[in-house]
């Protein structure tokens, strides 16, 4: 095999379709069809998943059933599940839900964090401290997530700095993050960037330094995520279908397909215990359910490579390439 | 500046549009279409074209015109105009021509080659050492350039390994190459095997490797880019609109696309003197003149991200992140 010493022997892709995908497209997905996709993503190896966020029902209706799907998910064996808060409401429905993680969004773009929150970053940042606050009077081991978005740059503000990101990730776990992660809202990372950010924010929060998000808005997304794997990052939120955006950042449609992300990790030898042909065949019925959405990805057109699929005379390509 | 250290400064698109492209399309671009693509290619700063490829006419009718458009790129101030050649026929052709270099393709496939060209691949070698002997012989000053197709990998005969890619870089070399390159003609390399392989290339070929050639057939392409510019690379062929592909390789369509690949560059701050607004406009006038082909990338619909907008709060973008 020709993986470098320098990438991760494994690494877990956590699917955010139903949280970042579902709340960017319309129509709502009928709660069977969501627990049905939680299925499949179980059945082809998706330990993580990300199954929704708890905002009032008025502002994202698609997103409406998350307490059930958090009961569902919970069921599936050794399934680790996660919901999205933005506030501390939203954290004590997740409390009380089950869920194992979840995940306050912050963004490092003070107008993109007006836009999409109504707060600035400092104000986010006390949330997250009244949140661990409460988790921690009730007793309760759910875990929380400082996600930071825009960290690459913000379609209304333009560049947010280095040195602003990482002060607020600072910021996140003085709070009382367990975990925090870096996201490229927009797609304006690039893979120099995303090295030399996700470099400078392990050395500032070491393991909590939990994942990378990264859309393909503009082509980079599997770039980003090679490049944060040379930097020891090895967990990374994608969508099935490369489904996903953000209301506030035109243009920005897509997350990294989580198919062709787990093609690219299987074909460099890194172990992500997924099944490809299970993600493809799950892709086919989602994509049935969003009939008409805007849909993204490669390898569901291309196929695995034939090095890649076993056959008689190619059992063990990593031992044999 | 984020670019780390082990990033060139400095890269150079070669624009294969002409040939690798358009050899993939079915319907025969007029001549002063073309020349007027070389125009916009050159107005917009690319050094490096391959304009075409002297195969006979009844095989690929679409680049019939190659002795004309190298005669009409190199009116064109500065412009290096390459030539593709099947075998040693062509080679004289090109030598006739006035073109700058030769690249002969060699598939590092055994079937591919047989496929392709119908010969072995040392056969090509072969050949490669007769078009080496012909050009000395007149005096010409054209430079070679070996191709090395297939080299992660073939969608006939699947595996190729790297010990045979680098058996036949050595004997394209020894056969009297001046240049040698490497070419993931199907899109099955991965951004760990590129790093390795072009690695072990550099190792053998010193500065004669020349370039990297990748298609973004299952959505690699940039990110395969990222990892041999870490290796040292410094020249990457593509294609605007991401076009291109191979008749024997099914699928296989789409090499990165020029504007993608110029956007990324720049965002790392890697120069390439390239004007990436003249890009997207040409790349506009080729889509119209390729109206209903399917063409590829990301950057035309996205726009280049406001932090690489010259904007009156934001004229040095490099200087200040």
């Amino acid at each position: 095999m020709n993986a470098t010493p320098a990438l991760p022997r494994s690494a877990v892709i956590r699917e955010v379709g139903l949280r970042d995908g579902l709340q960017a497209i319309a129509r709502t997905l009928p709660t069977e069809q969501k627990k049905a996709w939680l299925r499949g993503a179980h059945a082809a190896g998706l330990r993580e998943v990300e199954v929704g966020s708890f905002v009032p029902a008025r502002y994202l209706p698609q997103l409406a059933d998350t307490a059930e799907l958090v009961v569902y998910g919970k069921t599936l064996p050794g399934l680790f599940v996660s919901v999205l808060v933005p506030n501390l409401r939203g954290a004590e429905a997740a409390i009380a839900s089950g869920a194992d993680l979840m995940l306050v969004p912050l963004s490092a773009s003070h107008a993109h964090s007006l836009a999409n929150l109504r707060k600035t970053p400092d104000e986010v940042v006390a949330d997250v401290a009244r949140i661990r606050a409460a988790r921690d009077a009730v007793g309760s081991k759910i875990l929380l997530e400082g996600g930071m978005s825009t960290a690459f740059g913000c379609t209304i503000q333009g560049e947010v700095k280095h040195s602003e990101v990482l002060r607020l990730l600072q910021a996140l776990l003085d709070a009382g993050c367990d975990r925090v992660s870096l996201a490229d809202t927009v797609g304006y990372a690039d893979p120099a960037a995303v090295q030399s950010l996700f470099e400078a924010a392990r050395k500032l929060a070491g393991d909590k330094l939990w994942a990378g998000h990264f859309h393909d808005t503009r082509g980079l997304g599997l770039a980003n995520v090679y490049a944060a794997l040379q930097t020891g990052i090895t967990r990374f939120d994608a969508c099935l279908a490369g489904i996903g955006g953000c209301p506030h950042a035109p243009g920005a449609s897509g997350n990294v397909s989580t198919e062709d992300l787990a093609w690219m990790l299987r074909s460099m030898g890194i172990e992500t215990g997924l099944d490809i042909d299970a993600l493809l065949a799950l892709r086919q019925q989602v994509a049935g359910w969003l009939d008409g959405e805007a849909l993204h990805g490669t390898l569901w057109r291309a196929g695995l490579p034939k090095t890649l699929r076993p056959a008689p005379d190619n059992l063990s390509h990593a031992a044999k390439r």
